[in-house]
């Protein structure tokens, strides 16, 4: 009866951190799934913050020392990422706030990752100062990547460019944490600094491309003024 | 003659750091400067770029146990957010790129300073476990503060609620930087947990006032729904 779903909305509601093929096998897995939660009245967003509560239960466990448990959480909890949305679809589609809520706790779920991810570091790495900085910078290039693209959407660009989307970078630390795990700390040494890397090239190929996008339009519509002669812009 | 300066833009370039009465004595003090960066072509955005690398010297100046020195860096390099939008306006106000690359590298520039100032606890404080935590949930928070914010926009809301928006939070830090400086350890160790605490509250009031707002349009929609006898929404 409400009309808040209703109004279907552009439903790209954040990157599940596995490949497309595995994401459709999950999904046929998952469609019990989603039909209990949807006559028990779990709504999407109620599956939203239940991937962030996943998440932070991951990361305690990573930040205890236990690798391979934390990322087979963190594997089983992107389930929940495509969980969400086939629950917002089945409701007639995703609302406004839900696509705020999913993408705003999806951000906080990548910084508890990481602070989990640093708790390892500081706890288990002799000469931790190298890798937590890391760590903070791969933070910091994620979040600004994902800024990046929210700011350029204000201003009413797409800025979707890029080498280190969410899933990319999530595949990345997740196997870097596994490898760690294995016993290979320098597989999870490598990972945090790819990310960082990635992520901040990213973010300045995003400026860059806000850039070009609104030179172009500033020229457009200059060119528009000379031609029909109009001086007010 | 660009048409691309013409179209004044709504020009909310990033909070200072220093009150208000303090912004227009040095706004004073400033408008020569100003004069002459535009005199030499200096342009808005090459200030703002400017403001990003004076972060990273203060950075790396508090990284190398210099705190004093670094919070002096930082007051210093605050005149440029000034000085930025100042230039903006005598160029005829903002280009959206310009506000798009003003908000952008203020997150930069915390992340860096951020990154500054675990690289000191990481390298001067005995136990940095948890400083080091504290300082990555700040910055997270902040993050989270800016991109609900900037998310919120995007879906057409205003979501500026909460108790730490940038101003306070870099007042906060810089004064902790300051006080740890003067040898002090323990005010920078509580900057950091109150900016921690404070941003993560701001985060969840953002979320909270964009779940009551688009709650209320919903309602107000679902109304005008029964009002009219329109069954479509």
């Amino acid at each position: 009866m409400s009309a808040s779903h209703s109004r279907a909305h552009d439903l790209t509601r954040g990157g599940s951190l596995v490949p497309a093929w595995v994401k459709q096998a999950s999904r046929a897995v998952l469609n019990p799934i989603v039909r209990g939660a949807l006559a028990i009245g779990l709504t999407a967003n109620a599956i939203t913050v239940l991937g962030l509560l996943v998440t932070v239960a991951a990361a305690v466990v990573i930040g205890s020392g236990a690798l391979l448990a934390g990322a087979a959480i963190l594997l089983a909890g992107s389930a929940l990422d495509a969980v969400d949305g086939a629950i917002a679809r089945a409701n007639g589609g995703g609302t406004a706030f839900g696509s705020f809520l999913d993408s705003t706790l999806d951000r906080a779920s990548e910084a508890i990752l990481y602070l989990g991810v640093a708790a390892f570091l500081l706890r288990f790495v002799t000469d931790p100062m190298l890798p937590v900085l890391g760590v903070m910078a791969a933070l910091a290039g994620s979040f600004l990547v994902s800024y990046a693209h929210a700011r350029a959407q204000g201003i009413g660009l797409e800025a979707s460019v890029g080498l280190a989307p969410r899933t990319e970078r999530l595949v990345i630390i997740i196997a870097g944490i596994a490898l760690a795990g294995l016993g290979w700390l320098p597989g999870l040494l490598g990972a945090i600094g790819l990310v960082a890397i990635l992520t901040v090239v990213t973010a300045i190929q995003r400026i860059w491309h806000v850039y070009r996008s609104t030179a172009a339009a500033a020229t457009a519509h200059a060119n528009d003024i000379t031609e029909h002669g109009d001086q007010r812009g």
